[in-house]
């Protein structure tokens, strides 16, 4: 398996276009990693203020997605790139679209603090906050290979979403069990609910950004492809 | 507001590789409408065998969204377009990317039929029918919206998508308190919430479409706008 350094893409007159735009990618990560970061604290420390500048915050992020598409566009009828280039770019445009949706995702998550809940439930928020820094983490090591381009990191966090998927069916089990138990608490579980789920999918959206990755240095071949049948 | 005919971009040297484009996008939205179609009728006939065609058919889809990805790639590469056709380029990018996981909603809906329903519980799966197929119908008029690249239809589905959240929040809690009443029912009803969620989610999924339609028409003003701040 051989690590792509992203300076062997970084040749040829449109070197500076390229370098701001995969910084303003890297920027927008950052974003996206803070808002996730941010929702997890609100409801650990049921912090409602923090869950509302998560909450009203999110067009930060959106402006970034359509003025790095916009530059996108630009350098490719500015420069004419080579197919590989060419390639980086669409990989690039396609994270930036994973990137906002996480966005999305972490604003779910804040709406927890808007319910009540009990001292014997709080360990269901605990389970919630633990499932989400490894979700946090998992965002991080995808932001990691994105920045380097590192298709091993990429392979890495596909492995690590299997474990995530596992941890998060076995909450939701206990989710519905005590959703049985207790009835009367649906409502307030229902929102934990949703926020495991955005917590689910952010995996999901890690491991797109890193299929764009692997695409981008070994072609076509791994997306949309099981884990176990990807042979490098 | 004025309708944006396709065949004003359908010119130049490429017009037969755009139009070869454009015919797969629309063969893969063809696709993904007859799986979301046969997943509200096998959950609506309880169709274990149409679930299963359901569920092991998107590797189609998946191989369409990966070689129109490379077309795209390809013709940018070898024709150089201008940046209008490039920003339609761009459009379809995106679009079968949503395209593509309007066909993994379709396959949390089949996932239905692997639950049993009482008698009583019935009007629960007519309701998800119901928005079923007002979705499905919301999905029909994106593509159809796409094929003409019409602005005024995009806006009508995105005035439709609100409807659609409406009535989903309600059936929501329609099945939130039946849950209360009934929790031994509650792992049934757990597989019709993820559907309905498929459901919205779907919604939200033809709205980016005709966000993107907009986007290419108009330029970046709608995207990530509220429809009531979008002035034409």
């Amino acid at each position: 398996m051989d690590n792509l350094n992203l300076g062997r893409h970084i040749s040829g007159q449109f070197n500076d276009d390229l370098e701001n735009i995969i910084n303003h990618a890297m920027h927008m990560g950052g974003l996206v990693e803070k808002q996730l970061r941010d929702s997890l604290k609100a409801v650990y420390e049921n912090d409602a203020a923090l869950a509302n500048i998560v909450l009203s915050s999110d067009y930060q992020i959106n402006n970034l997605e359509m003025s790095i598409d916009d530059e996108c566009t630009r350098i490719i009828a500015k420069r004419q790139p080579a197919a590989g280039d060419l390639r980086l770019i669409m990989a690039i445009v396609k994270t930036i679209a994973d990137l906002e949706r996480i966005g999305d995702e972490a604003q779910k998550i804040a709406k927890v603090t808007s319910e009540s809940f009990s001292e014997s439930q709080q360990y269901l928020l605990l389970n919630l906050d633990s499932l989400g820094h490894n979700v946090l983490a998992l965002l991080q090591e995808t932001l990691d290979a994105f920045t380097r381009m590192d298709v091993d990191a990429a392979l890495a966090v596909h492995q690590k979403d299997a474990e995530i998927d596992q941890r998060y069916k076995s909450l939701m089990n206990e989710l519905t069990e005590y959703m049985m138990k207790e009835p009367i608490a649906i409502p307030q579980m229902m929102s934990v609910i949703w926020a495991l789920r955005a917590l689910e999918r952010i995996g999901d959206r890690c491991t797109n950004i890193c299929e764009y990755i692997i695409y981008f240095v070994k072609g076509k071949v791994v997306r949309h492809t099981k884990f176990e049948e990807i042979h490098l």
